[in-house]
């Protein structure tokens, strides 16, 4: 199997999986039972949540454990929504979220809130401009994706952060989802309110995530219940998929700092050999996220790409997988202002840093004889 | 190890554990993406879901995956308050709700909502009339337990439910993370609409879950996104955690078939004995749900107690886990009517099928001697 889709989900990490058993089976116990087996369930826990906050160089009490990047996204910002609805109703948010992001901000729609969806350039890049002239008095809170999941464009986080600082009223969260393990954020001192990073991206388990939630920031719970947590996401602990996600981030933080260069070489490589290949337009922009190559094949349809590839155990992606099977065009690739027919017939290619340059020459070999032989039909 | 906190979780069964590690290594993909593997994994999720439905007699779209219980009893509670508030503003629950409900209710209150806590009797059971006379122009939702998690008391949740037949325009939601595997309740034309369930409290893993929600009932989601879980509940589905739901429920729905009179032995071996011990009040009424046992020990710290018996490798809990370690008195054990020394000396002993006569005896043996040392020093 050659796997390039690796934004849609990644391979969970054997070690991630052996201490997924382990915990679950040694240390089953509620945390919160005070005898002596909930007692050391209960250790562990706060010992991973310890190791994620200095992984992620910031306080303990501002890691929240999450199902996911869904749900991360979701508590950020309905959560800061419903809390300080008092005031103001206004959020700022861009055209390329990913769905978690836009559809959490249109839904607010319905209480009554009012949305500024930010374009971009053909880079798929917002304007810190923009940003800036957006902010109204009754703004509470931006919302700006770090690397983009369908192109890998990344946006200006920092300098919409020193924009954050200067309105210490309006909350700024970052869905992180994409970029975790891939291109470092500061977070502490960053102006960034709120961080979300979702597990089963970084080789994790599906259904964990860390919510950062900065010191003070109040918000209104998604879920209310035992007070877990710290309030903000009552319920049992999944203290198995807690240690789970942090021996994930532990092993993708190191491989960032080790072998992204590897992973810049793959793209290069990816990005050399496609520009002479017949009919395709490279929509990821070239200071692009390593990991993500998007492009165009006009006149193709994409999942008719997919699967010939599929059928040689090499599999990609059209678009992000989340919105895979809705719409023909993808909103992304529109909003950079391509065509129709190339925001119809994108493919993405996802990398980890397990993929090798023999896995892309297979891949490229292909992918050459899938457009050749599509071609003559066309 | 003797362990008998199994309403605040229960041990993973192996069966569970295996699929779930299956289907993280060999499943992985992306059920959303399009290429072959996110296919297979696709098949694997609905087979689940299917399977679910079957076990659960109902359809099929009925089934959304969760997290767990709080996510459940969250999604219920805010997505019917949420969508419907235009209808009215009105909840009906009672006041021995887990805090999953009862906290979702009370936060409610600062959105405008109002909220009826029903009392119950003395048995922990509260009553169908006063259920039926509260109900108002404004009421949208009636939410009530199906078996409560600290004294094992059953809710009349039949009789509710023929009054929420009668009034078609209240949802009617019910707790049933206690009562799942244990003893039946019918979701199918009962006049349920919601019903919470979650995998770590019938042998399967934390952060999973299972809410019913009948076809045709409009909520709003908690987590907006990539449309998963038909639209209800968006997010990268967690197969493996899925399947591994539905294997708990298939196990735990046979033995609640063979093997319940077991547990029905372990609870009459237990109540004849407790009635002797000096000191024991006995919380949980006679009729009561199986696998809970609840007493009071008047005077004596509960964490004194479950530390001694801790110290024999006994495990048992005072209060429910959730809220082991907030407030002194248990808010369950007061609304039955009991007295402030009783609410706060309380201690629970749940079961699982696992249990057997012997460790019972050993239970029972450590806990005399435990009352006798402690009795000395009072
Ligand atoms: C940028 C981005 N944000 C959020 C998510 C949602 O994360 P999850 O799948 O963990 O819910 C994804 C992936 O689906 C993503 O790529
Ligand atoms: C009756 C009841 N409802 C809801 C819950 C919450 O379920 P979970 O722990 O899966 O969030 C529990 C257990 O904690 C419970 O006993």
């Amino acid at each position: 199997m050659i796997y390039l889709d690796n934004s849609a989900t990644t391979k969970p990490h054997p070690d991630v999986l052996a201490s997924f058993q382990q915990v679950s089976d040694k240390f089953f116990a509620n945390p919160s039972s005070i005898h002596q087996l909930g007692g050391q369930t209960e250790k562990l826990l706060l010992k991973a949540k310890q190791q994620a906050a200095e992984l992620l160089k910031v306080k303990e009490e501002e890691v929240i454990f999450t199902s996911g990047g869904t749900e991360g996204n979701n508590i950020a910002i309905k959560g800061i929504a419903l809390e300080h609805q008092n005031r103001g109703k206004h959020i700022i948010t861009t055209e390329i979220e990913h769905p978690s992001v836009y559809e959490a901000c249109e839904s607010l729609k319905q209480l009554g809130f009012d949305i500024t969806f930010l374009p971009v350039n053909q880079d798929g890049v917002v304007s810190v401009e923009d940003v800036r002239n957006a902010i109204r008095k009754d703004t509470i809170l931006i919302s700006v994706m770090h690397i983009n999941n369908e192109i890998g464009s990344i946006q200006p986080i920092q300098e919409i952060g020193e924009i954050a600082k200067a309105h210490p009223k309006i909350f700024f969260h970052v869905d992180y989802v994409q970029g975790l393990g891939k291109i470092p954020l500061q977070l502490n001192n960053s102006g960034i309110d709120l961080c979300t990073m979702s597990g089963h991206k970084i080789h994790g388990l599906k259904g964990t995530g860390i919510l950062y939630i900065k010191s003070g920031t109040k918000l209104f719970p998604l879920f209310h219940g035992g007070e877990q947590e710290r309030k903000i996401r009552s319920g049992t602990e999944n203290v198995a998929g807690v240690v789970a996600m942090v021996k994930a981030l532990r092993i993708i933080k190191k491989r960032e700092l080790d072998e992204i260069n590897h992973v810049h070489s793959l793209n290069k490589y990816l990005r050399d050999n496609l520009s002479d290949f017949p009919l395709v337009e490279i929509n990821s922009p070239s200071n692009n996220a390593p990991h993500i190559m998007n492009f165009s094949l006009p006149g193709i349809k994409p999942e008719v790409m997919i699967h010939m590839l599929g059928e040689e155990g090499i599999y990609i992606s059209t678009k992000s997988a989340c919105s895979s099977k809705l719409a023909d065009e993808s909103r992304i690739i529109a909003a950079c202002g391509f065509s129709k027919e190339r925001a119809t017939s994108a493919l993405r290619v996802s990398l980890s840093y397990d993929n090798t340059i023999e896995e892309i020459d297979v891949f490229l070999d292909k992918l050459r004889k899938g457009i050749d032989q599509l071609k003559e039909i066309l």
